[in-house]
């Protein structure tokens, strides 16, 4: 199934929800958005034509845990729910991912659909239909594929949203920004990367790319650039996604030596607005065994003592390259030198 | 993807594991097959080529609950898994159910191969991708449509079945001998439908109907043939699957007033060795408004007033009829009339 991604006002949301295909929606909705958007959330509980189930959860990685998820479908079941039902969900990337989950094996998959409220779930989460859970042991251990019917996306909710979530979502622009094709649209000319015109590009971007590789056997690998690096970040230093595939970015350019890629990298993520985002670690918190370890143990679930690292030839040409486990080893100390030379 | 089944000796489901593409072998393995079959389960997690991670389970339907499935996860997350590893299992229905839900969601999905060793499995529950869990709510309430990739059916393992389980299997196989066309074999003309190699037959019609309608929007429904007075059966008067099923096709035929379709139910049912199951109620037990209620619930989830029941038109010519919950509801006495009627 294809989804379908409209830039909307929330009006026009109203609309489509009325004209859904159900008589009845599942509402998951983070607390943060009931407190900024109450009359918003009151329109959603009170459509003519559908009867509304609404559960408030938290946000935050915390919502992705095996005990929230139990908790949601159990809330979901006791209510009364059939194999029409549509779940929809408002919220960032992380709630997105646990609805979607419960709608993939709830009566064995429900429809639904996100309005996603962050600039990284605008851009990337609630796009793709990968949906999941997070293990004790590492992130995104447990999930589907599913995706979503609609994806509607109303600009209007980045008024209120946080700097820590605008930070995060830059991260992930700084990734279209190396992928999508400069005569596309050259995110590196640009002066100012907080463009909301940009967020239309990137979900274009991988929108087309998801429809064509829904299930990452091929061509989506190339979404995955940064993320290596980027998961070990996140994990070990405590920092948003993506904030850290940025910074897995340029790991990647100083890994391979790719000088050029990285003074780009340079000019968008330090030059811009993003750039308030600091590295998040000194050369003493940089523990380069740890960082490896980490890349290793989320690697394991590849076969092979090499890992599949996604790199550019030029912006916008992406390729996918196997590297030994051995060799990303020794060049660790590079890559944290490296790194702490970009601090400022 | 298409399951491939065959029926076939433990010393070539050995070569098969061998052969399969994947250094490394999940195996989830029922503790009362663990008892019988110790030899074959000691040959598995020695094969020559893979490493095999073994994890043990009771069986029974206390396997489907969301603890466990936790639990499972996280024993095999813990143990280094990664996209290509393999889960097996080895046991009956529910243990099967559970583990194809564990394959479905692990690392979003990874392949997954069956041993079936119930009657019940071998005919029904092994074939079709059905996977999960049940809920506090009812049965198989979360859960996912997930193939697997190998169904190895070694009749060998019926050596040790205990008596209740032949009886849910035959109950089962009943259900097939309405379905399948009598110009392909005729359940009815048998003078014992113990014979194994009516399992080869079951397990063909499912596998046909199944790959046609893997995500059951059509033609598979049919298999559904007895399962909605069946469930009710199942969960009210605590009898097996099978059984439960084969009661719910003979409350199909009362209900419709189908005479000939039950005098054919008693002669193949009632007329051969799984007759030593009898009705499992008396008039007394026999709730008629609770058994309704349990029918209504398992149905809210399809939407409206009425719901979708299998029927036949003639042996091997299934068609679905939609019945008003009202009429279901009214007629209730007299299927629990006679039923009644038809212990001894």
């Amino acid at each position: 199934m294809k989804t379908v991604i409209l830039h909307i006002e929330f009006d026009a949301i109203i609309e489509s929800l009325e004209g859904l295909e159900t008589d009845q929606i599942l509402l998951i909705v983070e607390n943060s958005i009931k407190q900024e958007y109450p009359q918003q959330i009151e329109r959603i509980n009170n459509l003519n034509s559908k009867e509304v189930i609404t559960l408030f959860v938290d946000g935050g990685e915390q919502v992705k845990e095996m005990g929230t998820f139990s908790q949601v479908l159990d809330y979901f079941i006791t209510s009364g729910i059939h194999r029409e039902s549509h779940l929809v969900v408002i919220g960032g990337g992380a709630t997105s991912d646990m609805a979607g989950f419960v709608a993939a094996t709830l009566l064995r998959g429900i429809k639904w659909s996100v309005i996603p409220t962050t600039l990284l779930s605008m851009v990337d989460a609630s796009i793709g239909g990968k949906v999941g859970l997070n293990s004790t042991q590492g992130k995104n251990l447990i999930g589907a594929f599913h995706q979503p019917e609609y994806v509607w996306i109303d600009h209007n909710f980045l008024n209120t949203l946080p700097e820590v979530e605008w930070q995060s979502g830059w991260g992930e622009i700084v990734k279209y920004s190396f992928l999508i094709p400069p005569s596309k649209i050259n995110f590196h000319q640009l002066q100012d990367i907080k463009s909301k015109q940009l967020i239309a590009s990137c979900v274009q971007y991988k929108g087309r790319i998801v429809s064509g590789d829904a299930l990452e056997e091929g061509q989506r690998r190339v979404l995955n650039l940064g993320h290596t690096f980027g998961h070990a970040y996140e994990k070990l230093f405590s920092i948003s996604h993506g904030v850290a595939v940025s910074y897995g970015i340029a790991s990647i350019f100083i890994l391979l030596e790719q000088k050029e890629m990285l003074q780009l990298w340079q000019d968008i993520y330090l030059g811009n607005r993003c750039a308030v985002a600091p590295l998040p670690w000194t050369r003493d918190q940089f523990d380069t065994e740890k960082v490896f370890a980490t890349i290793q143990g989320d690697k394991k679930r590849v076969a092979g003592a090499a890992i599949k690292l996604v790199t550019l030839s030029s912006v916008g040409n992406p390729l996918v390259k196997e590297i030994s486990l051995e060799w990303i080893s020794k060049e660790m100390e590079r890559v944290r030198d490296e790194l702490e030379q970009l601090r400022r």
